[in-house]
């Protein structure tokens, strides 16, 4: 129930239809949900010797999004960021819930946010168990869960002296695409309307993607947690994300920056590799196992077509050091301690 | 990760330090825990032979307080509004996830927030597991996750003919002050500021404390679960919920309006009606139990100290007639289907 009769209004797209929008697009097997949408609450049935899993995250325009940015890479991001956590954890994704904050009732926006979200939600057969639609600034909040089987979690406290560290992807695009979008770096072929690129496969809209349609590794996380001995997912930047892997496991690392193919071409040495270490947004997942593990590593890796590198090595004591070339590197930036989480 | 360097800038308050004072306050027994906040998702251990009870709910300033609001409220509020969805399923509250959006780092701000969420958190022995704070406008969004033994949980739908009509409180009393603290009703004793008014206890306070403090009917709710045959929690309204409840199960109703109280002699006969028809924000619980039950229901009233009328039966067919001193009677709104959720 909102203050004052104006805020009340009636609006051509009510809370029921949003919601309905949704609702009506899950057309995969509901896995383990009892009672969806529709009453004050859901029911879900966990899988039997299972723990819950649960992340939030919320994206907010202005601040993880450009206004204009596009709808359907909200609904899908939103939704990404949070898939990553889980995967980040080894679990596996059953249940969403999204709370939605829109200014006004815009049919073609919500509509687009919904394809977004829908569509990566029944690639890894999530079901949408709660929404709430308020009147209020442009915002998405989700919550996720999930389960694992009893204490077969990965956290990030693990990592153990010898462990190899490994990383998926290639961190440091989506950073490029958000600052491509933003003004903020500059590419010769970049072009902010897409409608504009003769190469839809070019890479500037190759970094665009990245940064608007992450793939949240879930199923490959997964697959990591018989041998995975800590882990996290890259979304403020290799650099802080390890670190916090490593100060939780009381642990420090050697590491070497890997090879960062045409963001170097692009962006030249020193500001792609700052891409790399502070960038974020990839929501590719870095963790560590014993050298013993090494094979099936690759192995899991080629199983499921995710490139993976191994860049370092854990060791006693505290701290980060990275080279690269054979010559010690530091990040240039200040400390990535940020508000926005 | 922000766009622009601006919304990056260092703030007197930063992520962590915010989940932080979260954290530090919760120092009840965290009930299933297995890991809290600090990783990438929680993990948490269902109790055996139960099913997961899951909702969510956001509160926008403007829209669903005022600005200016004290913060202890709005954190009470927002956690609040999801128990209540638990407790009209008859589930137990056991975990919460916080989205906080800040237009900046107000610690003051944040610390009463805080107050006011853990303190009701405290009371309902809810853990908070997850929290992700943005930048943006003044809002907060909260899941919170329960349990209910397989299968007994009570949805909106079993509602059957000759059943009796129940609800708790006194539905109204929240609208009062919500429409007391906007301006838009007036009582000559009312007000803004409390510091002004003598006796803390007098009905304006009253009714301003049942909008910013209502107290979610959470273990009246699960002591339900195996009486109540259909239940919602009073949100919108006890005519629109109910009205729900009854669709939802496919029948009608003839009800009674009840005694409003005081509601009456301070803002008179119809405008007292209508608040209680369509003010909503009380989450009180309006059920529905055999006859035979009647008892048991008084029973658990008195020993819950919850107050509770019945208000009316359960008939085949469609509608909610509603009668008041022996004639009917019609809410006078238009439909209440509000955007705001």
């Amino acid at each position: 129930m909102s203050f004052g009769a104006a805020t009340g209004s009636a609006m051509s797209l009510s809370e029921s239809s949003i919601i309905e929008i949704f609702h009506r697009r899950f057309s995969g097997d509901r896995r383990g949900v009892v009672l969806g949408i529709g009453d004050d609450a859901a029911i879900m049935s966990l899988p039997e010797g299972c723990q819950l899993v649960a992340a939030t995250d919320a994206l907010v325009e202005g601040t993880h999004f450009l206004p204009g940015a596009p709808a359907a890479s909200v609904g899908h991001r939103v939704l990404a960021v949070n898939l990553s956590d889980l995967a980040a954890m080894g679990a596996d994704a059953h249940w969403a819930t999204l709370s939605l904050s829109l200014p006004e009732a815009d049919d073609a926006w919500v509509k687009q946010f919904a394809d977004g979200f829908v569509r990566l939600a029944e690639e890894f057969n999530v079901a949408l168990v709660g929404g709430d639609t308020v009147r209020g600034p442009l915002s998405a909040a989700v919550t996720v869960m999930g389960s694992v089987p009893s204490d077969q979690f990965v956290s990030r406290a693990g990592a153990r002296e010898g462990d190899d560290i490994y990383l998926s992807g290639a961190p440091g695009c989506a950073a490029a695409g958000r600052g491509l979008l933003a003004g903020e770096l500059r590419m010769a072929e970049w072009q902010a309307d897409p409608s504009q690129v003769k190469a839809s496969s070019s890479r500037p809209q190759a970094y665009r993607r990245s940064f608007e349609y992450p793939q949240p590794r879930l199923v490959f996380g997964a697959a990591l947690r018989s041998i995975a001995t800590a882990m996290i997912d890259v979304s403020d930047g290799v650099h802080i994300d390890l670190s916090r892997l490593l100060g939780a496991s009381h642990v420090g690392a050697r590491a070497v920056v890997p090879d960062l193919g045409a963001l170097v071409a692009d962006f030249g040495p020193e500001l792609s590799r700052e891409l790399f270490f502070c960038g974020g947004e990839d929501y590719e997942l870095c963790f560590c196992a014993p050298a013993v593990s090494a094979a099936e590593v690759s192995r899991l890796a080629a199983q499921h077509a995710v490139p993976v590198t191994r860049i370092g090595e854990v060791i006693n004591g505290a701290g980060l050091n990275w080279s690269q070339g054979g010559h010690p590197v530091k990040p240039a930036g200040a400390a990535f301690e940020h508000f926005e989480g």
